[in-house]
């Protein structure tokens, strides 16, 4: 018996935990000082209206004999999928229901997708990154080239004549810079991929943050992407579902590769190793697609988005470089005065009380980075500015 | 981009869809008789009261700012990890809470715990067998050993003294055959493992249809289990959650192999691939171990069980050799007269109007055995075994 020895080669992250340790130390030295949150990833309002009845009106019926669910489709149930099309179809892009995957969650496909995919790939990833896309590739033991997301490039790394792989992963808008591609810059991958046959793998996770007409929310705006990409999204940001767990998958039709529909086998993996998403939840998520629901996520969204507004406006007007603050709800900050990711970390936690995350827990081009986000709420977020505008 | 070639070596299997086509045939040329299934695999009976008084009462949670939750815990919340070890608590086992894991069912934990192990393990499957075991390890590209359960063994192999592999899985009751291991088999099992530091994969997905104290209902009843057993209980035939979507994984901190923890290996792959069972499934599933829950749920149970009686008699009154028919909700059938799977199959429906499963499907040691299962309801279940005994 032997166990799968790459997980070895996975580093333990200590990044939240050295966090924690290190406010758990400030409240006791000072106890009476309050401590805002800047760092949190997890969304903090409620469900909007339009799910909660919906999933109180889909629990109803799992009490009922006449209405109750047992096991549903492996893909998803058609009204959901269904929901999934219409909300592209208002993004001008048309999909058939059998290239829609429902998932309990982007995290969870953008893992087992890899099932799919021979270990000896080469996978390239931008640096810095949302740690997943590398922790699951180790664990499979596949060659891993990161390509270097910086200043210089506003944290949108680009493909050039000497950029090789098989796979690539692209987030946009990104976690953790808040940085969004353009329609120009994606068409860069999409013809590096479709030149090599290559597959992008594309999280959009954060679409829904995009209010720029612009910028892109799928990658599928732009031409020859259903050749060569899968695109992940979740409802987690979206809609407040990081405690529901709802999201979905698209794999085109014509994304082929090694002669064989990619959508074909990852149906057979799904159906092998995957029972669906509860009935409760899909009834949940068919929700937000409604009119109703897009209209009071909307204002959720909304609220994050002027949350980033108001950081935003603040380290513009300090003078302090950064990504991201709209489109997004992460900042993405060059720390001020040279200092590291650990020494800003301490500087803001000593003298503002105010918690972000070190860009360096992200990877080594974070290394002299922060990034906030804009999950709180809007007293502790005008707050905390005022405090960040008076220390430096 | 090469794809995983594992995945050709896949068969497909065109069992449900062959028995769709010939009910299909029967419908049009017999539009008048009323056809009855006796090969779902699915429960039918609704969610009972307190687990629908739970999820409604999280979904309004959900739905309040003060007591929305967002990300859960990847192992599951504390509240359930409790239950499950008060529901161990029951069986005499004592497990810690940290060595259990919340899942979105038994068929999804048992796929994914191949993730912690090397590909280069032989794997030990009995045949007949529920189709994941196989084609998991197929898609990995593991060596697959099966050992036979028949006539002779009652669908039950034991290992001997040739028989090596290094993980060996165990469904007791068991899906397709009802038949359940006795605690002296299973310690042989056990015994067999712990001598060559094999692990075994125990799925007790229908553990709460044994209603005889002295069989097991875990393999932790078993002494040295701890050492080399995981073990994959759902509650979708406990409780109805098919189309709910809750388990949970036990895996003991004394499972050590290669000097690593195995649970450790677990909580890595979970905590990087999977984000956790949405809270309000949690609630229902903490709602079925209530001592109100487990009572109703034990009257639902009572019922499927009734049905197996009803078959269990009506063939043994017809001779007919049987496993199955208590303690299980399967029934695994020798076919009567010398006939095929399918010729049973075309037998019953031809002549009885009544859907079963061909043996064959659940490998070639099927052939010649039936499955019926007992989800259905009362009055079809009597109809259907009074249409048999006549027609035999």
């Amino acid at each position: 018996m032997k166990i799968n020895r790459n997980y070895l080669d996975l580093k333990e992250s200590y990044l939240f935990a050295v966090i924690a340790d290190k406010v758990d130390d400030y409240r006791k030295q000072n106890p009476q000082k309050e401590i805002i949150r800047l760092g949190i990833g997890d969304v903090t309002l409620p469900l909007v209206p339009a799910v909660i009845e919906a999933m109180h009106k889909a629990v109803s019926e799992m009490g009922n004999a006449d209405t109750f669910k047992g096991y549903g489709e492996y893909q998803g149930y058609d009204f959901l999928r269904q929901a999934v099309c219409d909300y592209y179809a208002r993004k001008d892009i048309s999909l058939d229901m059998g290239e829609v995957f429902i998932s309990d969650g982007a995290k969870s496909d953008i893992g087992n997708i890899l099932d799919i995919f021979d270990t000896d790939n080469t996978v390239i990833i931008p640096d810095p990154v949302y740690p997943v896309y590398v922790d699951t590739n180790i664990m499979a033991g596949r060659k891993i080239i990161f390509i270097d997301g910086n200043e210089k490039n506003g944290f949108l790394p680009l493909p050039d004549e000497k950029t090789e792989g098989d796979i690539v992963y692209i987030c946009s808008p990104n976690n953790p810079t808040g940085a969004v591609y353009t329609k120009d810059q994606l068409r860069m991958w999409v013809d590096w991929a479709l030149e090599r046959q290559a597959v992008i793998l594309f999280d959009s996770a954060y679409e829904v943050f995009i209010r720029d007409p612009d910028l892109p929310t799928s990658i599928y705006q732009v031409p020859g992407a259903r050749k060569c990409a899968i695109e992940f999204c979740s409802l987690s940001k979206t809609a407040g579902f990081t405690g529901v767990r709802c999201g979905y998958t698209v794999i085109p039709d014509k994304l082929v590769r090694d002669g064989i529909p990619l959508n074909k086998l990852w149906y057979r993996r799904q159906s092998t190793k995957f029972n669906g998403v509860p009935y409760i939840v899909q009834r949940g998520a068919e929700a937000v697609f409604t009119d109703t629901g897009l209209k009071q996520i909307s204002e959720q969204i909304g609220y994050y988005l002027e949350n980033a507004r108001i950081m935003a406006d603040a380290l513009t007007g300090l003078g302090v470089w950064f990504t991201g603050g709209k489109n997004s709800p992460y900042i993405w900050l060059k720390c001020p005065n040279g200092m590291s990711s650990w020494e800003f970390f301490d500087f803001l936690l000593n003298n503002c009380g105010v918690v972000g995350t070190p860009g360096e827990g992200f990877g080594k081009n974070g290394e002299g980075f922060f990034r906030l986000t804009a999950f709180g709420n809007r007293g502790n977020v005008t707050e905390a500015m005022e405090r960040i505008r008076k220390a430096l």
